[in-house]
């Protein structure tokens, strides 16, 4: 079919081009990735640039970047001795930019497992960029290296493809997770302070001295007073990817900064958030582990306990504790006689599959000291982790069991004072409506609109629906927690300002990311940890700093005594 | 016509459901936002939720959310007197939730300044959320409050539509880049950590003290060894909106914690990153703004200082800077006579456009006490001031001119120790291939692969091209900058075991948004910043902190002496 008269020119012209950009094609030369390279491109003249991963018998070198590798063959011929003797000079881990042509492999040298292994490129130019002078370790996925060291040279571990993998996945599904808040839910990005105030009871925070004598700002454990602050303000829907900060020492699998997905809603119940993050998850979900099905189970606090002992459970396999104090109620063994016997005493066991060796249950006995749920709790978590280790199947590493717990107390007895109320989570979530009247007669009793969410046995979120009552506010700080409400006046003054009832959630993005990428630590999905004691094994932050240098914020070390 | 037949019991039932639909439309209440309904919606039961704005003459309530405000009308019949005095008893400020049927004005009292002014709706019940109990100032656009009473009363402020917009804007703009780095460029959003080590020469850096004695940590004024080490790590495109800290007591309209856009790429050049920026800002630019044109203008260092008395030229207007030198050769005047005599001594003027009154010009004579171009380049700036404040035209204030400002030198002569040189901007920037060998002979006269973005005359970016070997940053560090290189062992390591050629550039992400929505100040982007002096005026931040707990910190405060 001929093209209509009128436009034969610009057909013409349109196909002059293309026979030209076709010719073209084998002049000019295109810089690919290392990984990009197929049967198709045979012929193209291309430049790579990357790693040598490894040389072979002054036959090959083997080209690496972030998304494969692709074989280079040195020319053997007399002419080319230059660039013979600059990829034979090369080390591992040198960057060079290479320029050839590509070919296809001989026959019977294909390599199936490598995607580029059809081709190899014949080079023609080589530019060293930077000759790799020493390593501390190599950098094969193969090769197994200690944490610590791991961590001191953390720029080569991160050139790993798991850990190259890790960091794109998570900026990938935050980038997913921000399309949904801002671009589908109109949610507004607000950025909020971490040199702040220290808050009431924040043993865990920071401090950071200013130039004025005595004053400290604090890092903040969370942006949790801003995002309230942000709904009186009228800012309807605020979420942040916010830093946080907890000073907690040594404790294991914890991170001095850390971050987390910070949610708040105005005109807002429990519900409602609940299906907004499952929204969130489900449409930032990698693909590649599959559907995840809405909506999310949810179990009251009461019914986790009970059934599993913990307030998170994992529910990807049964082994559900049974009360059995009603069989043992005309029991005459002396322990469970006694048990029953107290207030509220009970029995109650958990059923394990056969396949744990006997010698294994002795490992169990350590607990045996506790006598309570949560005792059974951790049996049933060891019991699932002996009995994988001796190949039994428990836990299906390929799914992912989301689960809301709710209906939480909202005061725990404190641990210190048993004759004194703490904040279950936080001094700033509202009681149930049915619980309210519950609150100036018997606290304890309340139940609070907090929500967390559990992804296989981990807790990954938690949030509330919030007090919007600067009276019920002062209350609960002042008459239940006995707490000083002078620290918070600015907060209690905003909620007699104008306050709309809200609610929110945070959801932790380490622990999230590392459950999705299977790993155990949260350190395998941030760039730069610090290790279990804190430290930067990398610069070795934390350093010592000169008294001169500590002047002008006018501290001084004081040096424990020998 | 009639469809398929195929399709005749679909068709019927579509049309059975879009009938029901118009039906349910008349009895099911809808929750819409304050801003929304227009004579469409007359008829329709709705519920808005929002702050009450004012109260007329016990008459109507008029309801204001972010996207605007609707008249509510109270009820005046006998029926309804509950009603009618729960509005009335709302104090402006206090938030409800109110349900009733949407209906047009009366005739002749439509409000055409009000997007929503064509309606009205009748009230039939509230929910009264929160009643404002007092207020510090009125939440009214037209009135003026104190840049303090604002700062300590933010969450009010916040509620001006200015600042909403400000802070709705600031979320879309930084959306918009995310979506141009991350989806459209493979760019990976890396956090780094803000807990970090004291850089060389780091007298801004806050400190943090950790747990074990006379060690502390730092907070970063920038990613910059983070982002190289991430080049070095593999990691060939990374960003991220990255929260920085600069301690700079009182220095004004500089926050003590601020956000910049920082971009890192390998096997790049100075143009590379160039052009990406510029796509960046032309994606993300708001549209109400106008398009910005591609590609920006370039002026070198020299030229911009030669013809506009400053590094960062506001281009929006003329008034060069015009040489005189070789008219004055041969003058009489003896203090130009004077000037020309000396070395390097020149003879410069600007051209005032007529319109300043004599008295004006009397302002300008404090400058007088400078002899150098800088001066011209500030009484160029303070002229159009002036003539602005005249009321002649210099500067549209409608119009964005971009600027690229390149080759600037790579050392400066250190202001307290003129004999040393000092970095013009960071130690890590590459020097101009072309002016490599100078380093190691005349290293004053070395050009850098720096480029700073100037918009309307204020700096909102700068980058370069870093350095990418160990011995040639050994050199610069020991040999040139005379500072101690064994701080940055961990960088010099990372350069030595294959570092690929790279360099980025960061936004000063507040002051571009400032220039957007044409604000004086950055505090007018931020949702929570600190004053002048570094403090939070709503929570009094920094605040005093016992000796009891900074012991954990083993600190003290050395009080001052009286």
């Amino acid at each position: 079919m001929n093209p209509p008269i009128i436009y034969q020119s610009l057909y013409d012209t349109l196909l002059e081009l293309v026979v030209y950009l076709i010719f073209l094609r084998y002049f000019l030369v295109f810089l690919h990735s290392c990984g990009e390279l197929r049967s198709d491109h045979v012929g193209e003249k291309v430049t790579l640039c990357g790693w040598v991963q490894y040389l072979r018998q002054e036959l090959f070198v083997i080209l690496r970047d972030f998304s494969g590798m692709t074989q280079v063959v040195i020319p053997q011929k007399e002419s080319a001795w230059h660039l013979k003797s600059t990829l034979c000079d090369l080390t591992v881990e040198s960057v060079i930019k290479v320029t050839g042509t590509v070919r296809c492999r001989p026959e019977g040298q294909e390599n199936k497992l490598m995607p580029t292994g059809e081709i190899e490129i014949l080079a023609e130019s080589v530019e060293v960029y930077n000759l790799c002078q020493k390593l501390p370790f190599e950098i094969k996925d193969f090769v197994k290296k200690s944490e610590a060291l791991r961590m001191q040279y953390r720029y080569l571990d991160l050139r790993s493809s798991q850990m190259q993998r890790n960091l794109r996945l998570r900026s990938q599904v935050v980038m997913k997770m921000r399309e949904f808040l801002c671009n589908m839910h109109g949610f507004v990005d607000i950025e909020t302070p971490t040199l702040f105030k220290r808050t009431p009871g924040g043993a865990k925070e920071f401090v950071v001295p200013s130039r004025e004598p005595g004053r400290f700002y604090c890092l903040p454990q969370s942006p949790q007073q801003f995002k309230q602050l942000l709904m009186v303000a009228g800012i309807d829907r605020y979420f942040q990817i916010a830093r946080c900060y907890r000073d907690e020492g040594s404790k294991p699998d914890r991170q001095p900064e850390f971050t987390q997905v910070d949610i708040e809603m105005s005109f807002v119940e429990q519900t409602g958030i609940m299906s907004l993050v499952e929204g969130l998850l489900q449409h930032s979900w990698p693909a590649e582990l599959g559907p995840i099905h809405l909506p999310f189970n949810t179990m009251t606090f009461e019914e986790a306990m009970r059934d599993y002992g913990v307030d998170k459970p994992d529910t990807r396999f049964a082994m559900k504790l049974i009360d059995l104090s009603d069989i043992f109620m005309s029991t005459d063994v002396p322990f469970l006689r006694s048990a029953l016997s107290q207030p509220g005493g009970y029995v109650q066991a958990i059923c394990v599959p056969s396949g744990l060796r006997r010698r294994k249950f002795e490992d169990i006995q350590d607990f045996m000291s506790l006598r309570q749920r949560t005792l059974l709790g951790h049996l049933r978590l060891q019991s699932a982790e002996l009995l994988e280790c001796c190949g039994v199947s428990v836990r299906d590493p390929s799914v992912f069991h989301f689960l809301w717990v709710v209906d939480f107390p909202l005061f725990l007895t404190s641990e210190h004072e048993p004759e004194n109320l703490e904040s279950a989570h936080h001094p700033f979530t509202a009681p149930l409506p049915e619980d309210t009247h519950l609150l100036y007669t018997e606290p304890q009793k309340v139940r609070g609109q907090h929500y967390d969410l559990v992804l296989n046995g981990c807790e990954v979120g938690g949030g509330s629906i919030r007090i919007h009552k600067a009276s019920e506010q002062r209350y609960v700080l002042k008459n239940i927690l006995k707490e000083d409400p002078t620290l918070l006046t600015h907060l209690l003054e905003a909620l007699d300002s104008g306050a709309p009832p809200h609610g929110g959630i945070a959801l932790g993005l380490d622990r999230l990311l590392s459950i999705m990428v299977a790993s155990q630590s949260i350190r395998d999905v941030i760039a730069f940890p610090k290790s279990f004691r804190g430290h930067d094994l990398m610069s070795s932050a934390p350093d010592l700093i000169s008294e001169e240098e500590l002047k002008s914020y006018h501290i001084s070390v004081i040096w424990p005594m020998e």
